[in-house]
């Protein structure tokens, strides 16, 4: 019998509607601020020019982090830059926290914000969304701005479950300069091609494997991006401690209380910096717990 | 006494100079195309899982290349991708061949197209640009997307002699759609800040380190963006096996004969896929000199 593998947008509603929250706890290990003692030792070490040691320490943080929140929320989101800030050593803790979240429920978002076009663009995808590639992941984020050939290869992974997050209109002050959300700016353009590419994907709740990445503090503006991609998952970074509440995204998700994931990385992370022993993972528990409730209660119902 | 750094636009110029041609060879290791018995042992040890071994065929075939190319050319521009598919072992490798360049006095652009925010981008930058980061290159390419805060922390490592490249117009077919190159569309408003960061640069040849990457094949467009970014090393891919032509790239240079780069990959290393032993490197050798001596007869004298 023929296994049916799930698109990767039915895949995120599901993970979702089991947690009956659409959070997504985003992992940026910053060495400074490790809990307790992990802090000095990590940024030590890599003083030191010991980065593998930095790298098993970020490494035991990270797999700490994902056991802590792996029962509160659906899916979490390594950010690649502070592995790779690690060296080959970073990498190598990143590919082992990936694989631990997959192995807890959890769908991974390999934050890359990878963008290039040819075999080079089937080389990142190969990395991150083929079951064999070196950091197998549910989905990737991807930066647009080589034009629609440098998203193409992603598509080849839809089929065995994978998506994408398309950098399409983000909330830090200087991209309005240059994202320019009118019909003739790179956004809407994008925009259009992410829409186009969830036009076949009716099956689960209707959402298909191409999301979108949406600030979280553009409230006037969520309504028409969802309007214009009514079949994409948007990812939405800024709840929390970058400052959008629960009225900014509200907007965000559709109707039916689906396609959005809220992501917060500071607030859930941070508040362990002053732990020592075991009671920092108790803390980012809580604090996952506490991010979930939050997004389910700014949640659209049905 | 003090020692005084050059900055990058002008190591950049002094390296040109040195070996009388902007040429640089660009290093994909695709694995099926490594020479002789190389591409069916690495393929075979990815397959089995041992990307480790893997690693290790493409790392001693980019240190061959790497010296084979080191006298003739004066940077190589290593694409991130192809290691990062072999994962952590990969990223090591690379980290090893950007060493081993530097090591043999060749200016190395790093092209991972990263693009990022905040404490992410600064993870990045310390990445590629810092000294004591895990793989220190002299340069990066970056992709501007999300505004100009995703390029401002990399101008920390300029007074280190470090530089970066940012995408502004491309020649992909797909690219028009979407950077749209009118006054209002993200090209043309990413290349007014390459402008503007390089204002203040006019030592050494009066380029800065702010550098654009623009097609090679973009021969009607490439006069007008010479023209508005004159202090701005061009990165300009698709000589050779792209298509592009010396009258292509004629105009990408400025009259001075500088503020071009012109990069090859496949035209350079994949000649060698038929050969074993140590021929390849002769082959390679060879390769990088004629596409040298492509580049010297296609540059406008001064």
């Amino acid at each position: 019998m023929a296994v049916v593998i799930k698109q990767f947008g039915e895949r995120l509603a599901l993970a979702v509607e089991a947690k009956l929250s659409a959070s997504c706890v985003g992992i940026d290990p910053h060495l400074g601020r490790l809990p307790g003692s992990m802090a000095q030792a990590a940024s030590a070490a890599l003083e030191g020019g010991d980065s593998e040691q930095a790298a098993s320490i970020v490494e035991e943080y990270c797999l700490g982090v994902v056991s802590a929140v792996a029962k509160h929320v659906p899916a979490v989101k390594p950010q690649a830059a502070f592995f790779e800030q690690l060296g080959w050593a970073g990498v190598r803790a990143l590919e082992r926290v990936v694989a631990a979240a997959r192995e807890q429920g959890l769908l991974v978002v390999l934050d890359a914000k990878r963008g290039d076009i040819g075999s080079t663009a089937r080389a990142y995808a190969a990395m991150g969304l083929s079951a064999s590639g070196s950091c197998p992941s549910d989905a990737m984020t991807l930066s647009p701005y080589l034009g629609p050939e440098s998203l193409a290869p992603y598509i080849d992974y839809f089929g065995q479950g994978a998506g994408v997050f398309v950098l399409v209109r983000t909330s830090n002050p200087g991209s309005l300069l240059w994202q320019a959300p009118n019909e003739e700016g790179i956004a809407c353009r994008v925009s259009d091609w992410v829409r186009e590419q969830n036009g076949p994907y009716t099956d689960g709740a209707g959402l298909g494997p191409v999301g979108a990445v949406i600030g979280a503090t553009l409230r006037e503006e969520a309504a028409s991006w969802r309007a214009r991609m009514p079949r994409a998952w948007f990812l939405v970074p800024g709840f929390g401690a970058q400052g959008a509440t629960a009225d900014d995204i509200a907007p965000h998700f559709r109707e039916d209380g689906l396609g959005a994931l809220i992501t917060a990385s500071r607030s859930v992370l941070y508040p362990a910096s002053g732990c020592d022993g075991l009671d920092w993972c108790e803390q980012v528990s809580h604090r996952a717990e506490a991010f979930a409730a939050d997004v389910r209660a700014a949640t659209p119902s049905a």
